[in-house]
């Protein structure tokens, strides 16, 4: 895979200049370091903060979600790579507005222990901090190992619940338990179809052969569930959905918001293909969509495939996915 | 490349399924057609109307522009295919609402035949049609061959422009001359990297090295003005800017809005990184950025690649590019 590229080394630091420059009356950085990424207006006062982080190359993941309605700011790291705990804690003050601070992140070895090490620190300078860990990839995991799974697509459905509670006044607590309910009552799973190649190497992260296709790989290219021919975009669906729903209680009159995200390469049209299976097929069982997500929320640098989120919702959820929120990457109008 | 598909020959048709599903509030179709789709509230009376059209592989170009403060429908055809003068028709149909019909499209002969026709059908059903054809990409012929070029992203910005001056009020004068200027004023240049590859066809449309770059290529793989060895995202960026500034007569004070946009496989981080020589190279010339769109406006399916394009505002295209519009892939919040 051909790259746009100056010196692979500054990478991360060329992109988030372009994205300063790109959208300064929305973001903005702390303790001169462009890798601590906040809310222009941070901190905004009176209010729960909420903050995520982890290594580049998932755009929109992660900066793309801070703004109103939704995060509050976020630590980049290198390629894949998390930011440091130092980093994690000038965006912790930066947002901090005097009623504590949520951290919503992957369940990623790094980032844990970076997170965790800033935390300790914050906490010596009197900022409140909670942590809810995203985990909503079943396939990084069989269900009664469930709290070792990955964190994936389905961290913005907690970004955008968590941040309409925030954003309503809610408090440290509130804003915790929305986000464990969101995560609760959601999931995902992928398929890819090519590797991603990371600007420093190279050269592609795994072999794929021309049918094939793996069944449940990671953001990272971690191995999957299983790797097999390439199958039709209805099989494909299917198999995704059934694996998303199986811990989900999903009925006829249920209500959920669905999410078939690209992971870089593929074209939007295969999207809307996929997500055609995935409405017939809930549509047969009685069950509605409130609202769908198609497009590309978690990438993969340029790895080729998609994959499925889904939440299920009820009243109080609903009203916080519909809250409005204004980020570089995602805009929710009010309904 | 590989593909997320059922059978190829229904490529189109499942993503037109997919897409009304995933937009009901918003998307409609005209005569039991789904390639001719429309705002879900049309015809909206007594404004003027905008229609575009155009084959499929461009996601969101066209039909993800259709929606308030933008377009009010869109014919679909086929994958860069033409849609009929009858689908056409049928769309100009559900969509007048008493005050005339602006096409605008880009310049490619399947388009531009079966438009005309259209507007001779429409105008014998007291439909008064105008047509503001696009032709923004410099590379596809010189200056004194301008009203020969194709039209690519740069229709996004006359759809913009025009699709304000329609929801402000504007008369069908007032709307085509809105589009007309802002063309007038609007150039692009792409790179590709990489081929797209037709899902009936199923193997690339063309080939191209892997060190290779072609600068200028079209968005269905139409030869550009040079091709030569893969260049650095500076390179690239400031090669683009040098030639759609060329004829736009930009001096210190100017301002402008910009598009860098990614041709499919091209990963946002990459358009970031091209942005950010852009927008220091118009600083360092003294011209401001009123507004930056960074991401897929107008892509070539899974082409690796990118193209600029530069609007050069004054006061009334300014107003006009920030009226609030929503799509089911572009929103814009009043500023």
């Amino acid at each position: 895979m051909k790259k746009i590229l100056n010196d692979p080394v500054h990478f991360v630091d060329e992109m988030l200049d372009g994205l300063y420059r790109a959208h300064p009356d929305q973001l903005a950085y702390a303790g001169d370091d462009p890798h601590c990424l906040v809310r222009a207006d941070a901190p905004v006062e009176g209010k729960v903060a909420l903050a995520t982080g982890g290594g580049s190359g998932h755009l929109p993941v992660f900066l793309g979600y801070v703004g109103p309605g939704m995060l509050s700011g976020c630590a980049i790291g290198d390629v894949f790579q998390s930011p440091s705990a130092d980093q994690m804690l000038e965006v912790t003050r930066r947002i901090h507005g005097g009623r504590g601070v949520l951290y919503i992140y992957g369940n990623y070895g790094g980032d844990v222990m970076n997170f965790d090490m800033a935390t300790e620190m914050a906490e010596m300078e009197d900022i409140e901090v909670r942590t809810v860990l995203v985990r909503d990839d079943v396939a990084s995991a069989v269900t009664e190992r469930s709290d070792t799974r990955r964190g994936v697509a389905g961290m913005i459905f907690a970004f955008k619940v968590a941040g309409a509670r925030a954003d309503q006044g809610g408090s440290l607590d509130d804003v915790e338990a929305a986000a464990l309910k969101a995560l609760a009552r959601t999931r995902t799973m992928g398929v890819a179809l090519s590797s991603c190649t990371l600007p420093a190497a190279g050269t592609p992260t795994f072999e794929i052969g021309d049918g094939e296709m793996e069944i449940g790989m990671g953001i990272h290219g971690e191995k999957g569930v299983r790797r097999g021919p390439l199958e039709s975009a209805d099989q494909i669906a299917v198999e995704l959905l059934d694996a998303v729903l199986a811990e989900l209680d999903v009925t006829s009159g249920d209500r959920l918001a669905v999410m078939v995200n690209g992971l870089g390469a593929t074209p939007p049209e295969e999207l809307y293909i996929l997500y055609r299976r995935v409405h017939r097929t809930l549509e047969d069982r009685g069950v509605a969509v409130h609202q769908a997500f198609v497009g590309e929320y978690a990438t993969s640098l340029e790895m080729a495939g998609a994959s499925l989120t889904v939440m299920k919702l009820d009243d109080e959820l609903t009203g916080m996915l519909d809250h409005p929120a204004r980020t570089p990457f995602f805009v929710q109008v009010g309904r």
